[in-house]
């Protein structure tokens, strides 16, 4: 027996067996319902509403508040269909249309968002094939001046030829290898044109560039086909560096030690040379096709990658050595590409405010819109920016590098073995949590931590300060090194066969970290006169971003209290808009536009953020009444 | 008793005692007459005409003419003075005016001549003294975009800033050193300006840079301060790259073997590499303090300096890598200046005609007059110009470097112990020559070689075929390894302590070498259908050039039988060139300019040289009518 399903609003309808599962029909009519727990029962993120028909809700409601029961709420994963059905599925439970691109692997979506941006396949640098007059004794200009010829007679403005030593060097000899039929690479800057490269024959169609984010923690890299759009490969990795501290700050410290700052340098390259490497070496490209390079990362990371010394950047009044870099060579770096490749960095806003921020407005589009944006780019820093097509404001909010697991005793990156989600009772205080590859945890991740965090608050466990109430007599609540601590997992539980906990030291650093956050929106809003209600639309972007859940960020107040709708995950932008930028040029100075227009405000001298940090140092904040949501959540925990 | 000597038509009068020397009184009234053997009767040159008033006129007539005996010329270094005298200084007796350029080193007179060229102290590269706002909290750009904006202030585009990946890593410091006041180096290529150097405090006044002529034979260097185109020192040297080959081609050949051409791009470097080292030691100038460097040389030659591939230049259609070469950086080549020093090479024409070239009708300026001239630098090479203001044609005569010693038997170059001069008795055949630095004679040098041909062509030595005539019966005629020779100096004359001779293969070679040169002049006049008799002028560049004997290069037929005050010395005027671009860009762009306006003639496929070649294989010429001087001193020694 089959039932038809409808789904609303999309008007969809699907037949499907008597007895499916809901989640599965969402899937079969092409939806989606967010999910983290992958339709398992754990998350309680599937919620639809059934407006029609019969079904066996299961366990459903205990992931549901009495209001969400009432008005027909089910988890989709633990709902099966019993009769023909028309289901809702509501604003909080859709999968954002770009989630998927935080992956920033699909490929598909990734060109058509670049089109939607105006971008086109219209990169720096050209390719051109030339096929030019063999020299005769009645026309014996030489091999320079017969490619400028060439040049311009293919539409080149060649007036002003500018080719490197290396490139001279092998001229004759390409010329005549590809007897007078050549592919030239070509880049302009102002009236000068500069030939790249030069291959003998028709190699038009052999064009190869890279996009990097150079991330304080990780690292990624995409092998472009130039000729296409099209991502040959992607590669991650951590950060080399961590080893030399986990932000930006140690860092530089240790840049202006010793022999730190070739350190630090080396291990970047190394890091993306490798990464170069395998991905050419599995797509049989020789890294010397690859030409041209654009990099993002913050400030910071930019230095370090080129070896500049960020020491300035750290001391008052924090200055960078540049913030639009010029142009610098690939063989100046050290990267293993064509020596002469071209590599070009996203352009810095500030100190604090890097490339990979202007590749997020970028990709964002916001800076092209009426309404007003927040932007916030959630990674080892945590970055900002509101504003519209007429106006953005920036800043930094240094909330650390908490949520990557620095300074939190059992904190570790989103990795196998990691506590990714947790569940208290409100009543035992007993855990439920899901830890990411489903094996024994050994630690816990960001968004186990936002869930840690919100958990402990909605149940009681912590205060309002994040202190542990000893007085609610949990046994996993207990007295350690550094004070109180909460055992998430018991030591039969562990892959360690340690017990894992998270003690007030961690509760404190978290909130910090959170503050921060939340401090950097409200003070950017303040300095414009705006309040969060002024807000269309909030973009995470960022590669723990992704990973948020939006309503346990909004518990702990790391985000505002704004409808689930006006929250959009981008993903990693930073690569993203790298990508755009080395695809094409019109988008690369729209990027370098974005950095022009924005304002960065130092939040660190302000009095202002120091007023809306100490707020902000609560659980959600000072002030409840921001957090209706949270408040209604805890007079309906504390009715029931 | 005193005498008062007027010259004319100078009209300068000096008084000196009774039986004074001429010559000296000539020198005394502060003017030139000409003089190889420095007054000591020997070279005939000192020709002056007695107008009036007594003297004693010595042994005077044996060099003169009867006609000018008739006339009442007189040699000024055997005449003594015996009363109040009027003499007139003939023109072909003058020294001319640029002749003492030829040292390259009257730098008065250089930057005079430049000066009188068009030219100023405005070279490529601008220091500029900026006192920059120092960063605060509140003006906290970076410090490229701080210095960009500094540049504008001064009045500068910097809209397309362009910086060295080097210069980009010492900014920060420099800037912080010099406590915000720096002084910037900067040039432009069209829109972009690069920073080539940043200096902590005012450095305004220690601009240095570089001429450097690299000729096939011998290389030169000027170290110039930029600040007043002072010349700070000047040096040369063999161009080592002698050892392995004499002229242009027997080096590209050498450059295709093996390691041949690193070893010539090294040898090349090394040389002036040695010479600034040189020159900045003993001026207490760090070399790095020499950020651009003008060089100037023929076309293989810069090949060869940059270490590029020279063998399609010896190849029909004979291609160069390239005439105008792009900019090069000194790091690049290897040379130990400033790393991002720039190195401009002077335009170079075609594969058979360089930079020196461009460089030495810069220097002429016969690109500029109404008259017709012919120039010609006389090297290892020869390359002939001729033309005005308005057309300019050129052509090597590859003569080859007979003159420099190389495939004669005794050949050397102009050093010490070099026979420069040689007089054969026409009686008894005995041989009178003169040696640099007066030490026993251990070669022949190409004055010599010119002398040597040409006493003994006028003296029945030989036939107008080059063949030593046995029949004369001369002691000094003899049969040797190759054939007939005739012996300049004996054993006991010689520091080798043994017999310098020419031999029938010595002659041949530099018959053929003075052939080659009047062919080129001739196979370009005639292309234009011109004479000699259109030429207003003949400009002798060259470090050879300027020690040539005009009368006695007529009498072998080397150069055209025209009067003697249409001869212009020159001297090295690639290395003046180079010089006069260095300093002023406007000078560098008309040298471009020159480069883009010649026509190149290639001789070795010319029906027409071939044909002028062969009847200038003879003394001095098939057609003795061509040369009128010669026929009637020819007349003259047969009467006598």
């Amino acid at each position: 027996m089959k039932h038809k399903i409808t789904f609303m609003p999309d008007n969809v309808a699907v037949n499907v067996d008597d007895d499916t599962i809901l989640f599965k029909a969402v899937k079969a009519a092409g939806l989606y319902v967010l999910s983290s727990c992958g339709g398992k029962g754990n998350c309680g993120k599937c919620k639809v509403v059934i407006k029609e028909g019969k079904t066996d809700t299961g366990k459903s409601r205990s992931f549901l508040s009495v209001e969400e029961a009432k008005r027909g709420y089910a988890l989709a994963c633990l709902t099966r269909v019993k009769s023909n059905l028309t289901v809702e599925i509501p604003p909080e439970s859709r999968m954002q249309a770009k989630h998927k691109i935080a992956t920033g692997a699909n490929m598909e979506e990734l060109i058509k968002l670049m089109q939607q941006a105006g971008g086109c396949l219209e990169s720096r640098i050209n390719r051109v094939y030339l096929e030019i007059d063999p020299p005769t004794i009645d026309d014996n200009i030489a091999d320079y001046e017969r490619l400028r010829r060439a040049l311009d007679k293919a539409g080149f403005d060649a007036s002003h030829l500018h080719m490197n030593y290396m490139m001279l060097i092998e001229l004759p000899h390409v010329l005549r290898e590809g007897n007078w039929k050549v592919t030239v690479s070509v880049f302009s800057i102002t009236a000068v044109l500069e030939v790249l490269d030069i291959f003998p024959g028709n190699a038009i169609r052999t064009r190869y560039g890279a996009a990097v984010d150079i991330g304080t923690t990780t690292i990624v890299v995409y092998l472009v086909d130039m000729t296409n759009g099209h991502i040959i490969g992607t590669a991650s990795t951590y950060n080399s560096q961590v080893k030399c501290g986990d932000d930006v700050i140690t860092r530089i410290v240790y840049a202006t030690e010793r022999n730190g700052l070739k350190e630090l340098h080396d291990l970047a390259v190394g890091n993306i040379n490798t990464m170069l490497t395998e991905l050419s070496e599995k797509n049989n490209i020789p890294p010397s096709m690859i030409d041209y390079l654009v990099v993002a990362g913050n400030t910071t990371m930019i230095h370090l990658f080129y070896g500049i010394d960020p020491q300035y950047i750290r001391e008052e009044p924090y200055i960078p050595a540049a913030t639009f870099f010029p142009l610098i060579r690939g063989k100046s770096v050290g990267l293993q590409v064509d020596p002469r490749a071209i590599i070009y960095s996203m352009p810095n806003v500030a100190s604090y405010v890097g490339g990979d921020i202007s590749a997020g407005v970028l990709v964002s589009q916001i800076h092209k819109q009426d309404q007003v944006s927040l932007f916030i780019d959630i990674g080892t820093n945590g970055e900002i920016v509101l504003g519209n097509k007429d106006w953005l404001v920036t800043a930094a909010c240094s909330a650390g590098p908490a949520f990557e697991g620095s300074g939190i005793k059992f904190g570790m990156r989103a990795m196998e073995g990691a506590i990714e989600e947790v569940e208290i009772n409100p009543k035992t205080y007993d855990v439920n949590f899901r830890v990411i590859g489903d094996v024994k945890p050994i630690g816990i991740c960001g968004s186990g931590m936002i869930d840690t965090l919100a958990e402990m608050y909605l149940n009681g466990v912590i205060d309002q300060k994040g202190k542990i109430r000893e007085e609610i007599g949990s046994k996993r609540i207990r007295r350690g090194e550094s004070g109180l601590e909460y055992v998430l997992a018991w030591r039969v539980e562990s892959a360690s066969n340690k017990e894992i906990v998270i003690t007030e030291v961690d509760l404190d650093n978290l909130i910090r970290a959170k503050a921060a956050i939340y401090a950097g929106f409200s003070t950017l809003l303040s300095q414009m006169n705006m309040t969060f209600a002024d807000i269309d639309k909030l973009c995470i972007a960022g590669g723990f971003g992704r990973y948020i859940d939006v309503e346990r960020a909004i518990t702990i107040g790391m985000l505002p209290d704004l409808p689930v709708d006006k929250f959009q995950f981008l993903g990693n932008t930073s690569i993203m808009g790298a990508y755009f930028a080395l695809l094409c040029d019109r988008l690369r100075h729209e990027a370098e536009e974005i950095a022009r227009r924005m304002t960065y405000i130092e939040l660190s001298v302000s009095r202002s953020f120091m007023d809306e940090y100490l707020s902000a140092l609560f659980l959600p904040h000072t002030d409840l009444n921001a957090f209706p949501t949270v408040k209604k959540e805890l007079e309906y925990r504390k009715k029931s």
